[in-house]
């Protein structure tokens, strides 16, 4: 694959994690995990990607509590492309904020804005569909998202409707749509036209920035000053001091349907959002049981999964999770996953920051 | 509380533990664990007797691989008084064994053989029972157990019927029982002159060998040979080599119900046997979840119990047993805990030893 000089690779490495307590804690979230293919999902997320966007061209915006492991992980990206946000503002200021890095660069470049703790496969389907929507945005100027085929009606998604065929696999935008409740997610699945919003986006960064500016004024007004500045912490922190947080999704895209493309994607994706999500890219044993390749001794147990570095034996449970980390363990069943966030809330308030 | 000088203690140390794996181990067995009081219960059993006799007068017989962690528990008890059975033979070769170095001290010796890992409160009550189970056996020549009032129709525990009342507390024993079903257990609470046989018993060392003659010649035959020989690992070895393995309770208490007294115990008492013997031993919060006092967080979660240094978290889950050592972790429902031991054969046979 050729590089493509004028493709900026933007990946969003935020968040707190608190999903996958007590893997993920304050300072390790999701994308610095090994959940699976062995590395850290960012670090992931970097190799996936430079056959077609080179090390100089790949930006990274992520937290200040963070950025310590991002930069000794991402050894092979030049630091000053590691853009710390002095608090988290939700994915416009992030990207506005590497834009006006990537406009220095070059005024005519493409962004590929992805997400850092997402797995796709195959890495070649990957990289066409990248350069394809990138050539897309460049020739059309539309802001292209990767779309990907529902595979169940997910409510913790964005969905797309597909409108007019634009080329191969591309296809103006119809509307995006917020996250479903299940009726209407099981309705866009039999209507067939709907694809997934997969958070990964394709803008040419001058025009993403010229809607800002019709959209979100305010956000358009600091970023100026920002980039007339010197790039400095205390440029970032002014920058930053009085934005409101605001998702891309919500500031522009919902906004600029008709200015959108959305591609339909050729490879496989999990935001591995959810331990269900992990269930789907771990292999199970014979009794349903998974695990990080750790020591798993079962009896009369199934549908358990597994995180340690110890043996872990399971006499007579279902569809638990058990985590082991450093100084803390997780028995939580399946059904009740979505309410760790709770429990690391409940641990707040009991003043055990230290294990969060 | 006055010593009295020719009572000695015999504490049957060996056994594998595997019921609390993976706390009890191969070489740590339930009574060099500290289940409940904070020390080792060895260590517990030993300084509970100290009042009534000294150190120097406790015999612990154990086995080779845990001799080393006996030893230095028991810093006070002189090295000689430590018997190291070549292998498990079951009860009456080990309470044998002590017998000799009894009564190379005393002929008219009396042995309170005792468990290791059994826990009485209070210890007052148990050293008055002791010392008056010491003196019907030394004025009598009877056998004395220690009987314990049932409080749940226990299968797992052999039943004493108590016959023509002798003293203050004590009883002939009409008979001695195996362990009953659940319908007879139930019948021996109701009838209500049943107690539990507790393992503890008084012997007058002397006169336990006469019996020993007259039923199991063999062992006797053997021990007399050690007994004329010069103690050492050899002699004990030979001594052994060619014992079948027999308790007490069937070689000699069942065969002697005649000779042999029960003594109504006056103290509560729990031989530490189970799971739920430890429920029974811990305080539960308000959740019903217990802990060896580690954090423990829990949210919708009832009926657990914990064993961990570090925090657990309990999210969705009941009725678990959560352990977590060095090197394992045990996820376990308490309905299920009499399979640990399956658990344990299972790893035998997948050649996990060194876990075990």
């Amino acid at each position: 694959m050729v590089e493509d000089n004028k493709l900026f690779a933007v990946i969003i490495a935020g968040g707190r994690g608190t999903r996958f307590w007590p893997l993920s804690r304050n300072t390790r979230p999701k994308h610095l995990l090994a959940i699976s293919g062995g590395l850290p999902l960012l670090r992931q997320t970097v190799d996936r990607i430079l056959p077609l966007v080179g090390p100089e061209r790949v930006l990274v915006v992520t937290t200040n509590d963070q950025a310590g492991e991002v930069k000794s992980l991402l050894a092979d990206v030049p630091p000053g492309n590691i853009l710390v946000e002095p608090a988290g503002k939700n994915t416009a200021p992030a990207i506005a904020l590497a834009a006006a890095h990537v406009l220095d660069r070059a005024e005519d470049a493409v962004m590929a804005v992805l997400p850092a703790d997402h797995i796709v496969s195959p890495d070649g389907n990957f990289l066409s569909d990248l350069r394809d929507g990138a050539e897309l945005a460049r020739a059309s100027g539309r802001f292209v998202t990767l779309g990907v085929r529902p595979t169940r009606p997910e409510t913790g998604y964005g969905y797309i409707e597909v409108g007019e065929k634009l080329g191969k696999k591309a296809f103006a935008v119809a509307s995006f749509t917020e996250k479903p409740n299940r009726k209407k997610a099981r309705d866009y699945i039999g209507a067939g036209r709907y694809l997934w919003n997969s958070g990964m986006f394709l803008f040419p960064a001058r025009r993403l920035m010229e809607k800002i500016k019709t959209h979100v004024p305010a956000l358009y007004s600091g970023w100026e000053t920002y980039r007339s500045g010197g790039r400095t912490r205390e440029d970032v922190e002014k920058f930053y001091s009085g934005l409101e947080p605001v998702s891309i999704d919500f500031a522009i895209m919902e906004k600029c349907a008709a200015d959108s493309a959305v591609l339909n994607a050729s490879f496989d994706w999990s935001d591995v959002g959810s331990w269900e999500a992990i269930d789907e890219l771990w292999g199970a044993d014979a009794a349903g049981n998974r695990s990080n390749d750790c020591v798993v001794v079962s009896l009369a147990s199934k549908g358990n999964t597994v995180v340690s570095r110890k043996l872990v034996a399971l006499l007579g449970v279902e569809n638990l999770i058990v985590v082991e980390t450093n100084d803390a363990i997780l028995v939580c069943a399946k059904d009740r996953a979505q309410e760790i966030k709770s429990l690391v809330g409940e641990m707040e308030r009991r003043g055990l920051d230290k294990y969060l």
